[in-house]
């Protein structure tokens, strides 16, 4: 197991020993990115665990070797939400993550070609599990807390129910406790959009191929991630003679193909289908079984409007937690901004970050 | 212009004089199929006319020659909301749907093949337009009522504002005064999942032809014809050990097979392409003046958890009525089953129906 570090300042752990997956086939050696921000403590008692959303990677905020800006940059600093003088935030990119973890982008060094469509199935718990191998590594034992957003949280209240006695506080944002239909539908057609097209080959296209497909399936999961209340009122021409109505058609061309170009297909289907399996209660006899393992305290917070993982996910999430005897809190946020709000309203989302780590 | 029958009994209308469509181009010549339920009074002044949404045609109802059941088989009939011993309710297929009107199904007849991807644009003016002309041809100068659901709707307040003095209420359901961001987005994802499928070729496939992406296109409108909250209430396994979570993935399957079975593609893009460069207002020089036009009194009602067309939409158009002193009223409808509420929640929409057939 080696620690190295990459041109751009983010970590790359390399563990050469075969990683036995959910699916039952093994990574024979497998690394993570990640990055880390603020220092650790002499106790190591100070690190806040942030799990990224599908679509990005461990670049979580700006750094002094990558100034590039971060998917949460306004989250994460000295005097921020989350207080970089007071914390060491450690940003993983989830192992099957095109952003530098093992995953489909990477070479198979037993055939010395990329995996591409080969790579092994990855469940949220293969995720959870490769993570906590980085943090023994890195001998941190007990995390301050734990913060998911999305995809995010599926790893955050796996690894509460996994490895309950080494987190204190958790905040699930947008979140759920298992794949639910709708999601399942959604992911399902955006895959399928994926496979059809021809210039996909069966997960065997060259990189900088075209790929359609993918570019659909990523504007189907650009439009869940607000709604379509929220993309009238934003591009709406009612009283407004500069723009059509169909602007947003440019603007989710434009979205899709700055996505496909940064993202992989085989990485999209990859981490899609770990969501479509993932239910922390399934290796529990009940639902009270898994929750009522957990001991960190948990703070809830779904969008009013997200049509993603909406409020009735969570409020059902909550409710398996009081069944298991969590302590924790529900707030269902008032925004317009849908599944995105946590992304746009950092100064609301700060308060409850604030809250969970004051707490 | 003659008007013979159908085996199934609905009317078939040819016009053999061309028609100058909104586009610049002409049919040579065309069709409209039609059916009326109910006796046509003597004064010919029981008539109420229905507007069908975007995947039926002109079989609201069961009849006689033909025992299926229709679109709206609980709503139209003797004693039901339209009540047929006393309306003469006819409901028209639309100009360039594929049930029996022209459209890229049928033959054109200067070159003796089936017009598939060569069929002109068509507008929601245009079918408004061809309605009239069978209507006229019938002797029907005065609609009692027109009632217009999704993007019958459409047709509806087109016809209210091209044709003021031909009718006297008017219900619209589930619709809005123009093509909005949102659901053009929607269907230009819907379009071009149509169009990146190979064996689309441009149109020129042939009928019975596999069409994975008209599939997708419809798998994506048939999730929003609910919600997410709607969809994971209905096929959550949440205390239910009967169920899979991905059911949803077959009923989704299996909903768009049947449909492309039956549902041609050229059409779903000729009609969803009509829907969106749909707006009552762009001829005339203000939204008051459009609507000022308007001399039917008119019910507008959106259903609350509808993001298809959405609330929001329908207080737009009833703003929109006002500024035009129209007079009107705007219900919105408390419901789960989201769009589709029309066609789910016959009584309460019966109840909405009876009251603008009295007033």
């Amino acid at each position: 197991m080696t620690i190295t570090q990459n041109d751009d300042g983010s970590l790359l752990y390399t563990n050469s020993e075969p990683f036995l997956l959910t699916s039952g086939q093994q990574l024979p050696q497998w690394q993570l990115c990640f990055e880390t921000f603020g220092e650790l403590s002499p106790h190591k008692d100070n690190v806040v665990l942030v799990h990224h959303a599908l679509s990005v990677g461990s670049h979580a905020t700006s750094t002094p070797r990558n100034d590039k800006k971060g998917w949460w940059q306004d989250m994460i600093g000295p005097g921020k939400a989350i207080d970089t003088d007071q914390y060491h935030v450690i940003c993983i990119n989830n192992l099957g993550s095109c952003f530098g973890s093992s995953s489909p982008v990477e070479v198979n060094h037993q055939t010395g070609h990329r995996w591409a469509g080969d790579f092994p199935e990855i469940s949220i718990n293969d995720m959870v599990t490769s993570q906590k191998r980085l943090l023994e590594y890195l001998g941190i034992e007990c995390l301050y807390a734990i913060i998911g957003n999305s995809m995010g949280a599926m790893l955050s209240l796996t690894w509460a129910i996994e490895y309950p006695d080494s987190l204190k506080r958790l905040m699930l944002t947008c979140s759920s406790y298992k794949a639910y239909p709708a999601n399942i539908a959604n992911r399902h057609i955006q895959q399928q959009s994926i496979r059809i097209d021809p210039n996909f080959k069966q997960g065997n296209y060259q990189p900088g191929d075209d790929l359609n497909g993918f570019r659909l399936a990523r504007k189907l999961g650009l439009f869940t991630y607000r709604n379509a209340t929220e993309w009238n009122r934003r591009f709406n021409s009612f009283g407004n003679g500069d723009m059509r109505d169909d602007e947003i058609n440019r603007y989710m061309d434009h979205n899709a193909d700055a996505f496909c170009r940064k993202f992989d297909a085989n990485t999209y289907l990859l981490l899609t289908t770990a969501m479509d399996s993932y239910n922390v209660t399934q290796n529990y006899p009940s639902m009270a079984a898994a929750f009522g393992r957990i001991s960190a305290k948990i703070t809830v917070i779904s969008v009013e409007s997200d049509i993603l993982f909406t409020p009735q996910q969570q409020q059902e999430l909550y409710e398996g937690l009081k069944l298991g005897e969590v302590v924790c809190e529900y707030i269902n946020h008032q925004s317009q901004y849908g599944h995105d709000a946590f992304l746009v309203e950092v100064e609301a989302f700060g308060e409850y970050v604030r809250e969970v780590l004051a707490g």
